[in-house]
């Protein structure tokens, strides 16, 4: 299966800390031990100065790029690997599960030391920091004193600008794509309908289904629904469906499926509960919506008061409606205002927020010219 | 509670029809007796050359202006009464609920009349031709040869074109509002889910809930706050709510309610069920879906073929994601193809699609003006 354009096959790996101490979170609550699941593609230099963390989104993973054992291709394979946007024969590319993750980080389906079973509604509310937080451990580990950039779209963009104000000394340069300083009321309003639906699920059980041979599926596959919905555009929808029918030539006039609109709803919404935790989409959709990096009080200039020295690539695209360009433009203005280095781009494009992944041509052009210049910058030599 | 701009205190009134020969459905069904409630406002002139018909929105019903004996108000009596967009000193305004709703017109909720018990799924599934189709029998039965104008916001503007498809002979004039000529695969994908959130209620039983004490509340609520969202814009939930807490000075960290807009919504969701009924939901739901005038096949200009002697008012406003204002100008485009009278408003407004019940000022001068020149196009005499 390896071809050259590949990182080829990936093991994940694990690592565990905070067993002595936990964690300290934002809530005043503390988590340990904690471990993070993550993988790494491509090689880190003797000077330990070519890493590279990505941030995933509300439903990614710590795989990334390559291929699992069994055949699974990475979520942003198409910009990690040789010559790729991460170019892995020049970076060390890291990418981890978030805390209140299902995909091998400790969330709500991790067992409690403390009771031996699953945390379940026990696992403390986590903000975007606490996530940052951790990955900083992770960080740590892996001997990287200062990451050459952060990365992420949607909410790997929320941890990106996140790293870059809680650890400043810690990174050279953040690319925030398709993302916000601040989650705002239309957000937080479609967070919140999508754990009305986990809530309304009879086999939720206020979180306590793990034990239980029924999970709260039927929820999680409508939060994932309205979720998806989101990420496209209207032209988008008009551009894969249009009002084509599926499986019938007539309408049904019946409450069966229609139209190729509601196959396509149903089908990503099952697939989604044969791989996420209904109790992690409440944890991530929650830290989500309490992400404001001004904090409620004071300007995002404020909040970006210690970042001068960064570079910054802002990306956002014409048709995403759900993180508009104009929220990039205020992170842009702020940034600006504290004189760091930001090029912005509002790339045009008719995907709507999913954009961030399918506008790949593009992307790696300002990518890599970023990176470049972000390693000439700062007299790093690429092996 | 009467004053001099309002249309005073107004009785609900019912129609029964199709005793004897079932009305004809879309669907090869058939539906008899169909009972339609609704409201009259104004005075219908010597000539009966006055009347307009109002047709509402999805969760509308026939109590359009004025007040109930109970003091509810009309969902439109901003735009309804004496010196208002529809004056009832010169015009006699007509309402009606739809069929397949729960305000007193024929709906799933209704009694079979052969089996003695509601219909629920045993209601035939109806379509806006077929809404429509019923409106007629009920403008025949007040003596109204011919409508001077049929309008609408949202599903009622997909109504109001139907009325001049389906009928070019009875109607003089069309304001269709914030509407679209087909339903897109956005609009369908929303509908779906809203579905999805009603089959998921354990109560909800397959349609059968109305022998049961519970019913499918949960799901009709979740149904409505995604539909809410969809009403508001980016910028008018920023300026109705913001990142804003509720009840709270701080975050809970827990999954309480934090911001005003989950309060928002979940206010809403639990009000509509008080006056909603779930299958009526999933009925008039469908009936937007299945909602085309082209059939899929052919041009808007050919399904509007009949109509080149009617006059239309079009209104889109700008920060309208839900029917976007390019739905509104491929609509004027097919008009103008076939030399009808058309009149287009690209309104600007950041209401979203809430607008078309918002923007009174500027809709109650369009309109008003639109409609004197329907008067004087036809040389018809106020009274």
């Amino acid at each position: 299966m390896e071809n050259e354009n590949s990182t080829g096959i990936v093991e994940r790996q694990q690592f565990t800390f905070a067993h002595d101490a936990p964690m300290q979170l934002d809530s005043g609550e503390t988590l340990g031990p904690i471990t993070l699941a993550y993988e790494t593609y491509g090689r880190l230099d003797a000077a330990r100065a070519n890493a590279i963390l990505i941030c995933h989104a509300l439903s990614g993973d710590a795989h990334a790029a390559g291929l699992t054992p069994d055949g699974k291709i990475g979520w942003w394979d198409d910009c990690i690997g040789p010559g790729k946007a991460f170019d892995t024969d020049k970076y060390f590319v890291v990418c981890s599960n978030v805390i209140g993750g299902c995909q091998g980080s400790t969330g709500p389906s991790s067992i409690n030391p403390q009771t031996g079973k699953p945390y379940a509604l026990g696992f403390p509310v986590i903000t975007i920091a606490d996530i940052v937080r951790a990955q900083r451990h992770l960080i740590d580990h892996l001997g990287i004193e200062k990451l050459l950039a952060v990365v992420g779209g949607s909410m790997g963009g929320m941890q990106a600008l996140q790293w870059t104000v809680s650890y400043p000394d810690r990174v050279r340069a953040a690319l925030p794509l398709a993302t916000t300083a601040r989650h705002s009321p239309m957000l937080i309003a479609f967070s919140e309908v999508g754990r009305q639906a986990i809530y309304a699920d009879p086999n939720w059980r206020k979180g306590e289904y793990y034990d239980n041979g029924a999970r709260p599926n039927t929820g999680l596959a409508l939060a994932r629904m309205i979720g998806h919905i989101t990420y496209l555009s209207e032209a988008s929808m008009h551009h894969k469906f249009g009002r084509r029918l599926e499986a019938r030539e007539h309408f049904g006039y019946d409450f069966g499926t229609d139209f190729a609109v509601e196959s396509y709803l149903h089908y990503k919404g099952n697939r989604f509960t044969e791989r996420f935790d209904a109790n992690s989409y409440l944890y991530i959709t929650k830290a989500m919506d309490y992400f404001d990096l001004a904090n409620g009080n004071g300007s995002l200039a404020h909040a970006f008061e210690k970042c001068a020295s960064l570079m910054y690539l802002v990306v956002s695209f014409t048709s995403d409606w759900l993180y508009p360009p104009y929220h990039s433009k205020e992170m842009v203005s702020a940034l600006t205002a504290i004189g760091a280095d930001v090029t912005y781009c509002n790339l045009q494009s008719t995907w709507g927020h999913d954009a961030f992944l399918l506008e790949v041509e593009t992307m790696t052009r300002l990518i890599s010219d970023f990176l470049d210049r972000v390693v000439a910058q700062h007299g790093i030599g690429s092996r």
